[in-house]
């Protein structure tokens, strides 16, 4: 059996990526790709890397042409699924990379993106507790941001436990890629190159209440977050450096026994052996998650580094992750844990 | 069926990216992986990319250790390979990704090495005209050089049909992954990021012979090149610029059309469509050859621009290609033919 | 009136850089240079962006070769300067690029370096309230930290100013020439190109304590430091995010007017309009140091964050920002505050 | 005596690293910055590196801002500077980094711009035989491109010793800042980090007829240049590996000679050392250029290697060697030799 599979916004970074995985898949047939303004041109012009794929033209995002696949991939700039999932019937499995249904609270949409809330879907990061049955059969999911995948796989096991206080700090550096291929003074090779900068400080990323909503969960009460993004010079992976406040009772063994149970069955998180840490480069183009804990007695925190492929688990392995779920695939088929390193 | 793999020279670039291959290769299983000085070491503290093998041990490289295997690939500094090939028996295929069995001229390899030449294997560069033949059922292979695959598919063709004076002049960036882990001050990163250099101009490069071999095959005499290597401020792929005087009668459509021709068939080897250059960030982690070929009417030359990933096609994917043809397996079996893009 | 200096380590990234800025600067001729190992090789063949230099030939580090200098840097590993600078008189002023003298806690040291206390110098931060003062005339001057001289810069204020809890936390990216031109696996381009990796994670880079003490000492009571510190895919440059829990009464209004005010005749700090943010390429080979602060109301915290060049402001121009001080040159002589960009 | 300068184009790179080298240069007071779509905004936040110059605020492009200055600099798109230079009187010296006014030959403009041949200015280039002269007191100069300027000096001497053949061959890599500031996908950090590519391949960069036209005046007979340009993953800087057949009679050491010879008191030339090859990191913010020499028996040819910083000699720093010229100021005046390196 195979399933067939649409791509909306094939000529973007996540369409690319989502590509990439999707033609090595060994149960996943192309259908439909879709663009906005680049419909009508060859793939091959737009994504060079996906050679099997060089001669498909991309059509344009309707709902006609996305229709009748058993799965349709929205990589589109947000506000755009919920118009077009309303068009499309529940024999198609829609998995959304934008930000429209990842939030719980309408209120907290409303205030971050100004928009009416379109709704709710199931959480594509299976890794959560009870995310797994959810996303079983589901026909709606809503992939996780780039961020809030590193930074949620990073502290909620913590949380869980109840081993640190609910005021979470976050210093993460992305990859380029993870700013889309938007053409923007400061996103330019000769901007990016030899330079690090932060952008949205002071708590205004829009990643910044998904990863509250995560973490709040997993604590089963509020948690804030300190958010810091910053642009590093390569073109992809997230590194996420997430602390907080240690509770009473904290000891590195208990942080690290906590992680080893939280992700000893995960096929796709990596808690390290204790003196070698994440790098970008181990899980480039792979769906693997690293990570590192460690205890700080001086400054009393707790401090979690990951490392992911913002548009693999970050984005379109993750999204690929949940499609094999929902429709009853196995979760890590398709999906590579080796990153093309060096 | 299965076969079973050994790879010796495990915690170098080459030897992961065969690694990197070879777990994702749906007929190999893999066995032993030896190292020199990195013996006894855990893989995933040298290799953080290759998580399903993490807690593989490396064992020393030896006769023994390799012995029984149905392939064994060598990634070690040249010299080793004909000592220990010498042990092997031909139950095992051995693919000897170093430079000791490429040369043909027994004078040239002396003058180039400066040790005795050690023979010939079946070159594995499966493109070039009788060389699939060859490799299937292959007991030894040797697999070309980075530079010389990039730089023989670009090139051959515009040779065998006759269409270039027989001086070469060739250009080429490589990632700094070609030079190998070793520890050079060249090679640190502050040295390599945000500059480029050359090394081993004017013809000192030991690819030089290797080049000039395989063109020479190709025209049907001999066939000199003047190599410059250069150093790019990126971990892996190579660009290669190659030129030859046209000779009369060539025009573009000739020049378009004899390499259409050439590579009409083969899997890995795609001249792109007019107006379109390859890139290296194309084939990040693939096994594809782009090329482009232009003709420069006021210089009277044929320019051929080729990329390659040094370490894919340029090392550890031709070497499994070759495998492939060695074991009667599918030629195409487990080589991606995808970039990791962006 | 010129000044004669002799540079200590001028092998290395730190001594090059101070040999870039006192070949540049228009009152210091250069006198002995000298390395380790390196003794007896033409500058030329290691530090090749000194052209005007090409030709000098590194002498050994001595006393008898450093000594009779109006001024001597010392870019030596740790240890190395508190046995020359016994045998310096005082007629010399020797600023000293390593962490010898930096702290002034001797059981911290003897914690942090688990070596004896050397003892303590003027600290080479002007910016620093009564250091300029200090350093006017003095015969001995510990420059700052790297990570210290950014961090120091971006909290102090904030500190000083009681707007913040003692609690800072702070997560920098650094180029490659902080580690350092020593031959590390890790700092070969092939791993460092395209990766971020943190190191030193859980409060354990030695930097650590020289951070707290100088938040400490503007804050007037202990003030503990969070720090984790990642490498980043460039050759130079600093971002660091600095941050702490706010106390009643901060305002966003506050918050800038205590920068404004704290760097209102600096000539090497700048803080950004607002909307503007650092980046490392804004200082690459510059002076300044460039800082921005925001308030996030949610997380209840203070974030500042600021770029130097790890190597320049961060290191040499630091040192040489002291020398001017110490011979009583203008301060801002023969520093650049106009990064090359991009 | 300081001399009041303007910069046309002062939002782009070109005009920027006028700005830098201007700003530094003691004889030199900044006057009127003009922008075309930038005009009114800040300078600060366009060229956050121009420290000093932030607060300035950018003019319209016109004759009537740029009139009255001792020098201005245009840094405009190609076919805007004849049209100002129309309206600007004979006191204000032009020194035009654009095309416009290079070439000598109508036709050969008119071919490759197809737009009418504006004229022929004095070429910017003083280490051409008589150039400096004739730039001494000019009131109008055509600052040659950045490719011509690397490889023109890379082999004039050759040409004009009569030891090759009059065709070359040229490959160069050049930093993304050659390109500009342009909006253009594949100049994004995504695209371009990791990645080398070529463009303007077969002779079709606007580059070559002026390459051509200085190595046919060194030769005294008309040279053919095949070009091949490519793109490489760094902001700054040109790597050109440029070589010709030998003629009968080229030893080594002849070719060593005449590049020793021809560049023995030029300030801005370096023949490196026997062993010792350029890296455009060693001339990264620096008017150095550096060159090397090889003579390849096998191939027959002579190839030499020149590395600039694409943005200093290359384009601003060769503009204001020869605003010195023509203003009587000293040629090396607020000219660094100095890379910033690592």
């Amino acid at each position: 059996m195979t399933v067939r599979v649409a791509v909306a916004g094939a000529s973007g970074y996540a369409g690319g990526e989502l590509l990439r995985l999707l033609v090595q898949h060994p149960r996943v047939e192309i259908g439909a790709l879709t663009a906005g303004s680049n419909a009508g041109q060859r793939l091959g012009a737009l994504q060079p890397a996906l050679r099997p794929l060089a001669d498909r033209v991309l059509e344009p995002t309707t709902a006609e042409v996305l229709a009748g696949h058993d799965a349709v991939f929205l990589a589109l700039p947000h506000g755009r699924s919920a118009e077009l999932a309303g068009l499309l019937d529940d024999r198609t499995v829609i998995v959304d990379c934008g930000a429209d249904f990842r939030l719980v609270d309408a209120a907290a949409w409303q205030r971050w993106y100004d928009t009416p809330h379109a709704g709710t879907w199931p959480y594509g990061l299976p890794e959560l507790p009870g995310a797994r049955e959810r996303l079983r059969g589901a026909r709606r999911i809503a992939v996780p941001g780039c961020y809030p995948t590193a930074v949620t796989l990073a502290l909620a096991p913590a949380y869980a436990a109840g081993l640190v206080e609910p005021e979470a700090v976050v210093v993460a550096a992305t990859g380029t890629s993870g700013a889309g291929k938007a053409l923007k003074p400061h996103l330019l090779g000769s901007e990016v190159m030899g330079s690090m900068s932060p952008y949205g400080v002071g708590g205004v990323h829009r990643h910044t209440p998904e990863m509250a909503q995560n973490l709040s969960a997993a604590a089963g009460r509020p948690v804030s977050v300190s958010f810091t993004p910053t642009l590093a010079p390569m073109s992809r992976g997230i590194l996420a450096t997430s602390s907080a406040k240690a509770l009473p009772g904290l000891t590195p063994d208990r942080l690290r026994e906590t992680y080893e149970k939280a992700y000893a069955d995960e096929p796709f998180v990596d808690l390290l052996p204790p003196g070698q840490w994440p790098s970008t480069a181990a899980v480039h183009g792979s769906n693997s998650v690293l990570l590192q804990v460690a205890h700080d007695p001086d400054a009393g925190r707790a401090v979690v580094v990951s490392a992911v492929d913002n548009l693999t688990k970050g984005t379109a392995g993750g999204a690929v992750q949940s499609m094999n779920l929902a429709l009853g695939l196995p979760e890590e088929l398709g999906l590579p844990t080796i990153g093309v390193a060096p």
